[in-house]
């Protein structure tokens, strides 16, 4: 995510300068390399040292130990936001560590896919994704407004909604089914690992997103832990229906949740 | 899927002369105007007159329906096929309608998507794709090997099952991903309709064929009921053991789980 980042903030020249950091000092020189930045930091200091604006772009377990060692270098006035998938629990505890420090306000970009790294990096990741930032009663409208522009002047539409909204939605349209598409191929590859070769376009597609880093969701699935049970429970609910009206004659019943699923997904795709 | 055949053996050159048959004239018409067959046939004994290769390509539940239309049509020695999605209940009851008519073999190409009739046509729809064809202890040898070669020359891959294999494997690689898919978009669309708007494309990927036709799915649903019923317990049970293990303080369980599905994933990737 950090690359697509700077690959787009370079090409639509939103950034004088970038500065990253990692972990590996190898991906922050390949990421300059890449030309996704203008020089790699030593530490998180380093790289935060007068800079405006910041981003996060760790899994959301690492973010406080790099929020807290780049306490050190941080300028006065300067905005932190992240792109973490979960957020009220993201929110709390980089908030506490920066409090007094920086302007610190969550962001989830609602792009990227399976694949990590630099190679997946893409200067259009963000051209028409949803952007979603999530000021809390103490963010001020100033930086709201500055890290919405940031993700619309990356080709996004930023949509604001409170850290316990945005991690009740995303566990609906995201966490959940990721845990669901992971499900789908275990129970084919224990049941019949065979019939995994007769998958067709549909399995496919379904279940891409379980090639995703199993170390990142575990640690999305821990964070939101409870909002994602809360939309398991939905989603077994809904397919416990299935199972129950398979057994009518008419058919009638089936056939409705089926409509029902489809006149929402074509709207989704005629706003798409 | 008729319009996708005639296309692909149009362009293959591997049929003298097709003749279609379709519920609603204008459809057929259509289909020759497309270049997908020859010309038009006014019922479905027409359509079989002298013909060698015969393919249903309806729903599993209009099957019998033009079998038994079809029958006064059929050359002796004549090759009947089909597109259906079930196979153990639709071999069983086509079968029984065309004993001493035709020989009466089942097929399953596993391609196609959500997008319904002739605009939705491609000659390379079979390229790759796997075929499943479903014998019984009844069928023939030489009308075995020459529903392979079709498929295979349509640029598939075939595979040969029994129709009870086929209807186990196939419920967990396409009838219960589809319901899960229906099940997702159901669960955002009932709890929160606005979440919709913030799907990413791995919502939409995963939610792509919930956009099928329900009249078609519903009688899938139904024709394959008790294998349907079989891979939704075993997919609750995953979900449930997601959700149970969510409340573990170190993940490890869910991170083992992921690992699993993202182990099955690529190596599906791999051989694609």
């Amino acid at each position: 995510m950090g690359g697509s980042i700077g690959l787009a903030a370079r090409r639509r020249r939103i950034a004088r300068r970038i500065t990253v950091w990692g972990r590996r000092p190898e991906a922050a020189h390949d990421a300059v390399a890449a030309g996704a930045a203008h020089e790699a930091a030593a530490t998180p200091a380093d790289a935060v040292r007068g800079a405006d604006l910041i981003l996060l772009c760790t899994t959301v377990e690492a973010m406080p130990r790099v929020a807290r060692a780049m306490r050190p270098g941080l300028a006065r006035g300067a905005l932190v936001t992240d792109v973490g998938s979960t957020k009220r629990d993201v929110v709390r505890r980089v908030g506490a560590l920066l409090a007094g420090c920086a302007t610190w306000i969550g962001s989830h970009p609602m792009a990227g896919g399976e694949r990590e790294g630099l190679r997946a990096a893409r200067a259009d990741l963000f051209k028409g994704a949803t952007c979603i930032v999530t000021p809390t009663s103490d963010s001020p409208a100033h930086g709201l407004r500055r890290i919405r522009e940031f993700w619309e002047a990356l080709g996004g539409r930023s949509v604001v909604m409170s850290p316990a909204e945005h991690d009740a939605v995303v566990a609906l349209v995201s966490h959940v089914p990721h845990l669901a598409a992971a499900a789908l191929v275990n129970v084919v590859g224990r049941g019949n690992p065979a019939a995994l070769r007769c998958a067709g376009n549909g399995f496919r597609d379904m279940t891409r997103i379980a090639s995703g880093s199993p170390e990142m969701w575990a640690g999305i699935a821990r964070s939101n832990r409870t909002e994602i049970r809360r939309g398991l429970g939905k989603l077994i609910a809904e397919l416990q229906g299935f199972a129950r009206e398979l057994t009518d004659g008419s058919g009638e019943r089936v056939r409705a949740r089926l409509n029902r699923a489809k006149a929402l997904r074509d709207d989704l795709k005629s706003r798409s």
